[in-house]
């Protein structure tokens, strides 16, 4: 239903430069992760509501996705889903209307929703929305910063990416008449299988199986960023191993692949990779205990868990 | 009252780098031109709707200078209202995500509109929002291009400029239960006085007191920008004419005051002054014809009408 629906999007022919760079990206495809979620959702309660989730299920798609376009300019990141990004294939003036006018689709779709339930689906985006521009402005700050707390990480990975599956479960529930108790249920659900989520991206970009990841492991070794397993690092290691570590972050010298094995030698010393599992299995727990509380039957269950398994067992 | 709900504007205090660029210009001012349209609309049907407009009014000044904020970025300008711009006091990447977490802001204050006017003022406001970064796109094409149409340069200050204000006038009719027929008058008013508000823009950079403008006339024909001056000579020029034209706009040795004193020449020997000024005249005459078909008593249009006066009457 989701893989149809956008690939029947229509963008205007007219302005050319504003709407032909949204047709390219929005048509490299992706996971459609958050429409899938919020239609899951909808339908655990209400399978006839499902035509009205629709448009404000792809409404977060397309904030989604006008947040890729301009994460990529801040970012300059050169390739998104194996294409060229919107700012390199145009170029970045391109980038920033045509992902401003994204993020206005974004809520023409999402004003989609049935009148009486509109209002809170509007509070529950926005506030989403909101957050996303929040944790992509600490995920900034934190590049410049050299020791980033554990906590302030979890708080950074909770509003770029959680809250933004947990909105979309969230109106799911809402569109689908779902009591008001489990709207925060769905939301947490959400928030735990978003951390978990972004903590195995951080894994396997170290630990993953290059074949089966489907692209380089080590990126973010690579180019210095600080994900979970480099603030465990930092955190667990004494002061030699943290000079250590420091050292081969700022060394412009050294080869991807000798400072990928410096790196990871230290990490398998330091035993953060098992921290991190914990971390993702903790956050995995803690989404399930949810699904317990909902007012639904068991068996209305089974094509979120589904989805959840699919997300804990992923190897890219 | 529009000028102390602004005062009174507060942002989180974290994040900073979110937060703190968008206090900064949202405290550089300005005329508050499209929030007092749309009270002044409202007003006129109903005093007492007043409350509800101004957070809706407030969202529509928010949107506004969200555009601003990456306009510059666009641009590449340095100053606005006299001050740094937000990518040159902090840099580009905090212009666009600060201008983006604005534009949810603005989101956010529509969304304050009574329950029942809620989807109207929505849909008005969005769409008018979509036709801005159109008008944007067009405007940035027409950069790279030699010759440039009236027609499009008119439709493209019309999504560039005129229809937020017409917007702003409609939001406060609808607010304050007008009647539908009154929407539609409000919005071409709007889009009259928006048309005229432009032009004379571009008139001023050329014809204006420099001691009443505040700020140096020539800086259009200085940066080579395509004006309706421009775009009026270029097409009443002859062929001898138009040669030297671009050559000045393309000649980057010609001092600024040369250059500008050279263009000036040809266009008051072409009479382009009087052509915008035509111009200027009939939009504000289909605008005050507008006036008169909308259902109020003329008492009730006494301060629409004095605002209007005022920008016809502007120096600056």
């Amino acid at each position: 239903m989701v893989q149809d629906a956008f690939a029947g999007l229509c963008f205007p022919s007219n302005p050319e430069g504003l709407y032909e760079p949204l047709d390219y990206f929005m048509g490299l495809g992706g996971k459609r992760l958050r429409p899938t979620l919020c239609l899951i959702a909808c339908n655990m309660y209400d399978e006839k509501a499902l035509p009205m989730a629709l448009k404000p299920a792809m409404g977060i798609e397309l904030f989604h996705n006008f947040t890729l376009i301009h994460d990529d300019v801040m970012d300059r990141s050169a390739v998104r889903r194996g294409h060229p990004c919107v700012h390199v294939k145009w170029n970045e003036n391109t980038a920033i209307l045509s992902g401003d006018a994204l993020q206005i689709m974004a809520y023409q779709y999402m004003q989609e929703a049935p009148s009486d339930k509109l209002r809170p689906c509007l509070d529950v985006f926005c506030k989403a929305a909101m957050e996303v521009c929040e944790g992509q402005s600490y995920d900034m700050l934190f590049e410049s910063k050299e020791m980033v707390d554990k906590a302030d990480y979890l708080e950074m990975i909770r509003l770029k990416t959680a809250v933004l599956l947990a909105c979309s479960l969230k109106i799911g529930g809402i569109i689908a008449d779902a009591p008001e108790a489990d709207w925060e249920l769905l939301y947490q659900f959400g928030i735990h299988i978003g951390m978990a989520f972004q903590i195995q991206d951080d894994l396997l970009d170290v630990y993953g199986d290059t074949q089966v990841f489907g692209k380089a492991i080590g990126g973010d070794i690579a180019c210095n960023k600080k994900t979970f397993l480099w603030i465990y690092a930092m955190e667990k290691a004494d002061e030699e191993t943290k000079t250590l570590l420091l050292g081969y972050f700022n060394n412009q010298y050294l080869e991807r692949d000798e400072k990928f094995a410096l790196v990871t030698d230290i990490y398998n010393r330091l035993g953060v990779r098992e921290d991190c599992e914990n971390q993702i299995a903790y956050h995995q727990q803690q989404a399930f205990s949810m699904l317990h509380a909902l007012s639904v039957q068991p068996s209305a269950l089974t094509d979120l868990i589904a989805l959840a398994e699919t997300l804990k067992n992923r190897q890219v």
